[in-house]
């Protein structure tokens, strides 16, 4: 049993605090919102992010960093990827040396391209850091769907603690030490599912989406191991395995942003239709400077970036990846 | 310009018939069955396999073997994959040292379990032979639905003769040379796609099936690399590429005997439902004597014979898998 925070109460958060009190470990939940801290505590659900699951009354909830960090093993980051930054800044005074940091957010930081574990690390150089990711959407968690994720942290004892700390007869945990390797998988994803949906939207079919996919995960894979990563990890639950799951599900406001987009409408549009923050789309911007950065062929990357910034017709872009130079699958 | 046959006239025969015909090659379709044959001369439609879709008069559909491959240049062997090793036997006589022999069947064969270009490749040694695999369903590559495919050959000259022959702007060839990399994705996908239905039936969701997806083809890949395949290719078209396309399409007739499963029907029963035949029930004890042989470790293939063949409760087989030891996500 473990002294546990989650940071952030989005459905993926709240998803693992229940998680965690399931597991029967002392669980508290933190939010910067004290409208929300306080909804929560007296509903007990998370009725806009996660809808008719009940938030177990021995979860702690608060609006004070402070309390959420003081003493606890291990502080689960559940921010959005854009606070990511911001809050390690804050957590910074109050975080001792010997508690685990473990990031479930995806994304990539827009002005300098790091990864969230890498923007974690710059703040909190001393602490141990993981990374939690895998094809995992929080609603199908929350009801106890068996589900599949990898732990990865470059000190392999702090993956296996996080392992033992997460892992259930329903939420199996790998572990891995390819941090580099889960957080690019787990960014770049949106970007594919983006096209995936635009292919839908235009009325392509399985065949055509399931080769988006495969050559998708090759063009990530490809930047991964320029960056330092494993290609295997590529293959794993991080990489094609939450690809799948993004790309397929009607859950993802990627691919729902991209059918729009495929059915005509531009970009503004489609994402004032979705509301939401689509993560692929600004994703996609850094996923092409990094191309350009370490010199790696990304087709698809740069189609999407054609279509979404450059106003380029979306059956054009498909048509030009269809009939590029006859090539072999892997050269290496 | 070629001259080209497709031996065997169902969906997927036909539909790369047509697309042969259309890149411009002189196409030749040959089915051992006279009365099919007589009635697509008449209506020019495959009306029980590949209904609504018109086959151009200048393809020549023949009930003569050695009509069929007198003179071509290819030779595309689209027969089921029970009956590879007897039409090979059949094509021994007419056929020329010079001509290539393009395998898209996938499967094992039972008694000896192999590969059915490796069969091919017995029956006639002093052939090149290349296979074609890739997340192709015939009937939308009959409607001109984007799709990619991966042409594989010992012969890299063989290879590209292939991807020249069948590459148009609808239809994206890569080259590859690990054969046995290509076929053993190919027969294996449908095990995974009967487990994949089986957590459908059940009622699990999209983060169980992306597991059982990905822990899959990783399994389908540690005993490929035994029998000296490319990791790599497990990565591409061949492998989680038709993999994707197989486990989340109601097209696929393993997924559909898996789901009939999952809901509680007896193997017997989800078979003559499906009525059809159901490759990944053959495929799944050849999977597992492979496994014995080469001495690989695969948890998903012997679960789902288990439940085929053992009578073991399907529930039970995915929570067997849930709670294996904690493990490290790839070995190496």
């Amino acid at each position: 049993m473990a002294a546990v925070s989650v940071l952030g109460a989005g459905s993926w958060g709240t998803a693992l605090a229940i998680l965690l009190n399931s597991n029967g470990h002392n669980v508290t939940i933190w939010s910067i919102i004290e409208d929300e801290v306080k909804e929560l505590n007296e509903t007990r659900e998370n009725k806009s992010k996660l809808p008719g699951i009940h938030i177990p009354q021995d979860i702690t909830i608060t609006n004070s960093l402070e309390e959420a960090i003081d003493d606890k093993e291990l502080l689960v980051m559940a921010v959005p990827s854009k606070f990511v930054r911001n809050t390690a800044k804050m957590m910074k005074q109050f975080v001792r040396e010997d508690q685990i940091i473990v990031n479930v957010a995806k994304g990539l930081e827009d002005t300098t391209l790091y990864t969230l574990a890498h923007v974690i690390g710059e703040e909190m150089p001393n602490n141990h850091i993981a990374v939690l990711s895998g094809p995992s959407h929080a609603e199908e968690v929350s009801r106890n769907i068996p589900t599949t994720c990898v732990a990865g942290s470059k000190d392999h004892e702090t993956a296996k603690k996080v392992q033992d700390i997460f892992m259930n007869s329903n939420f199996r945990v790998y572990t891995s030490s390819d941090v580099t390797g889960i957080e690019m998988g787990g960014a770049l994803k949106n970007v594919i599912a983006l096209a995936a949906g635009i292919s839908d939207g235009i009325g392509y079919g399985d065949n055509t989406k399931a080769a988006l996919m495969t050559r998708g995960i090759t063009e990530i894979s490809r930047l991964g191991i320029a960056m330092g990563a494993d290609e295997q990890t590529f293959s794993g639950l991080s990489g094609i395995g939450d690809l799948i799951v993004t790309c397929t599900s009607m859950h993802s406001r990627n691919r729902r942003a991209g059918i729009l987009i495929g059915k005509g409408y531009k970009l503004q549009e489609a994402l004032d239709e979705v509301k939401m923050v689509v993560e692929g789309v600004y994703t996609a911007k850094a996923a092409l400077d990094l191309s350009i950065k370490y010199k790696v062929e990304m087709p698809i990357i740069r189609q999407v970036n054609e279509v979404l910034f450059g106003g380029k017709e979306t059956k054009k872009a498909v048509q030009d990846l269809m009939i590029r130079d006859k090539k072999i699958e892997y050269t290496n």
